[in-house]
């Protein structure tokens, strides 16, 4: 049996999203890891990228919008859990979001966040599966789904 | 034809509340509003006023999380429609999942936000049936709905 | 018991709404109708009216756009059964969207449409409970629910 | 991970059909295309080619719509995403049956079509995820889903 | 709290459906009985009573279903429970059709039907809630739902 | 906005129940509660009442069971939240049965228990919205969705 | 691309199964086909060997009708399509219960009759997505599904 | 075509989940089995395993039940029929939500339990497919599904 697993969460810096593929590979885990587009600058412009030029820096967002979700709509629908990952710098609307999501289409979510965010994000935290610190964390709970003993 | 709306979106501050009730009663419309608890001490100490004294600050935030997501699934499952208001403060990640569970549960959804916050919202504003700046606007889109010329 | 029917369909002139209406109501049923604003000019207008002068005119549709889906994911959401009428002059592709919505809903289906439109037609018809010529004749539908004898 | 993309529209000329195959198939997206009977004058028969001859033209177009609709329902069930593209002749409205079924089934959706036709199709471009001009950008919108940088 | 009852069989006597919705009335249940068109040659006519005279006696036959249909599906997605009614007399697929519907929608199934069916009905009586022999049966059943002590 | 509320859990005694309702009636809160048959030996003994006599034990409770489940599927989908209170005593699989319907129908969660069955509640405490120990707690919980300060 | 086709209808005999299988290995269609237990006596006699001898004949039949429903639920739900056989002999309330079930589940539905059976299955038909008279008649539509030109 | 079970039960001891396995093994049941984490030691522990040390014994029963129900949401959903396995001992308050959860996610549930329980069982075994004593019975069940004769 094989999972697939959706990564959300901001895409400044990707260290976390390696952390839990490295360890899941060295853990020889059947899982699939899926996400959003990785290369921050690509991200924001990809409307412009296929729709070309834009008005305005409002339809430019808007533009690399309507990109960014139909990836990340193909990609959850296809997902057997969702981790989201919650750091202290930026918005991080688009990873409540996907969470929320998640959640939404019952589908096991499990969130990573510093403990200095109890206190936010309290609501969801309380809706998810496993509420953990540490990318390790999540990857043994990916892992426990598959131990016999 | 009467529409219950929830009125989603931080707590410390509730004239945006005021404003769309207010208006809203100036027109007319039938309309039943919800939402969260607006007193923000009381949201937060919930917790423990039912429960009793919890050991440390995580279980009481993890506590009171329990009685305001009791009400928000309440109220927002009996709702029509969702408005969700974005403001320039506060992490504001509550206001994310109930729009994001209004998506996702096909409820209509308009959300309220400064120009100021387009592009870390760029992906919700995506999914919003309506985006705009104003409590006001907000009346004009469902007075909109009930006009008939 | 009571209905709802969302009458669908192309805003140009609106005789065949009236002509539903007025035959329920001399009939006693007990039926709420509902649809879109039937006022054209305003409904192409409504998106700047709400948000304010736009930069060309795809975002003046566009914006348009935002509040008649509002308007109508509302209404046939609340609704028992969609009437959808289509005629021979415009592009009428709301209508298609909302007669195939109700399709996918689950919500029954009549569609009023002239002969000569059979062809193109073919599969929405396919797919309707009731497909005939006259608003009378839809009207005949909705009353036999009703009936006892 | 397979995707499989149904190609939603007008049959009598399958130029953009094969111009959206053939780019995936030059970028090895591990993509499966599925839609309508690409024969125009066999999908139009095929209800007298299997059930005999019918008494007049409106009962061929109903014998044909039921091989028509039960290959478009088995296929478009099966597919991740639906693209409908939409031209300046034919009346269409089975491509917009088709693309609303898609959003009625949070199946995501792009549409393809030129500039000309903004304004009839303003509700059903506002509710597709991504709306462009040219099969090269929908194939672009199809790659970028599967793109890591 | 009133309750909704959708009386599916057949109608060629109505007999039973005045026993469940008399032995009602006399207990005061808060229901509403709803069901097809109890007059059976009417049942029959009304597609041609609509849509004009038909070709030959297959398509009086389907023309009068989309009626049938109709009123079926607009009543039956009103109901809290349906009540089935088997005799030994008619093919009765409707009926089958109707408990079928019902059962795959959630809702309630009372079936009623003597014991000589047992064997042909045994796979639609295994997923009934209810299997009875009489009317009076059935509505002692709807009377348990509403009574305390 | 009145809420409908099932009060699920075993009727050897009703002492909880009726605490429930009282304390809610003493707040005037709009809530309707419903929930099985109180009567422990009417509820055991139903199948019989209605059926008539059965040949062994087994089959008097398969016959009650149906009645039983009937009367609960009815009550439970017309309900906003359920309540599920377990105690020391009883086996109350019926309890975690209707308390694991409410979680997978998305209905909100009320768990009552003793701090004794913490370890075998365990997994369902962990799905339900709120966990409390006394029914008082539960109607503060109730009382709360309806609070504005 | 393959896909699962569940031949609904009575077995005492299975020519017509035995045909469509032929037929479709012969036209080397990607399905694989599914379906009730096609020995007659086993299916009927599969509860008492299971359960071990029952104490009268509904109670066989009951047992029966347990794993007969087992075995369509499971395998029906894997269906892309289900075929519905009905013939001049038998009761075929199953035949009904897995067509409506079909049509419940938005599963595309191919119904077998002859033209005697018109009037009784008139509601079937009418909410079938092809209604033909011989198997040869289903596998052309199934093959139809594939092929390109 | 292949099968997923899952075992529900208590995991104090696992010899029926052998059994079942070896007995569809021996039988070249085309089947992948499920379930809950065997060791029961671990599973107690596995809170404080992964989260570390926890302040009370509440606390690891909450801890180790986020990664249960997260293991035990994954692997039911994936499955195609649930087996619920009850014994005299023990509270199986899990066993009895995982049987509740396969009933309302409309996953056919195969029931084993002991004759002493039938009375407190009474409500769960009618909702279920098959009621077994024995997984000698269960693993018939599930043969008979795959049986051609």
């Amino acid at each position: 049996m094989e999972l697939v697993v959706y990564l959300a969460g901001q895409i400044h810096d990707n260290d976390w999203r390696d952390e839990i593929r490295n360890r899941s590979r060295d853990l020889n885990l059947p899982i699939t890891f899926v996400g959003p587009m990785e290369n921050h600058d690509r991200s924001d412009q990809i409307g412009e990228e296929i729709y070309g030029e834009q008005l305005n820096k409002i339809l430019v967002d808007d533009a690399a919008s309507d990109f960014n979700n139909l990836r990340t709509e193909v990609l959850l629908e296809k997902s057997d859990i969702v981790i989201a990952c919650f750091g202290e710098k930026y918005k991080q609307w688009n990873t409540a979001m996907d969470a929320s999501t998640a959640i939404s289409k019952n589908k096991p979510l499990i969130v990573i966040r510093p403990e200095s965010l109890v206190h936010p994000l309290k609501e969801i935290d309380n809706k998810a599966n496993v509420v953990c610190e540490t990318p390790e964390q999540a990857v043994k709970a990916l892992s426990y789904i598959f131990e016999t003993e």
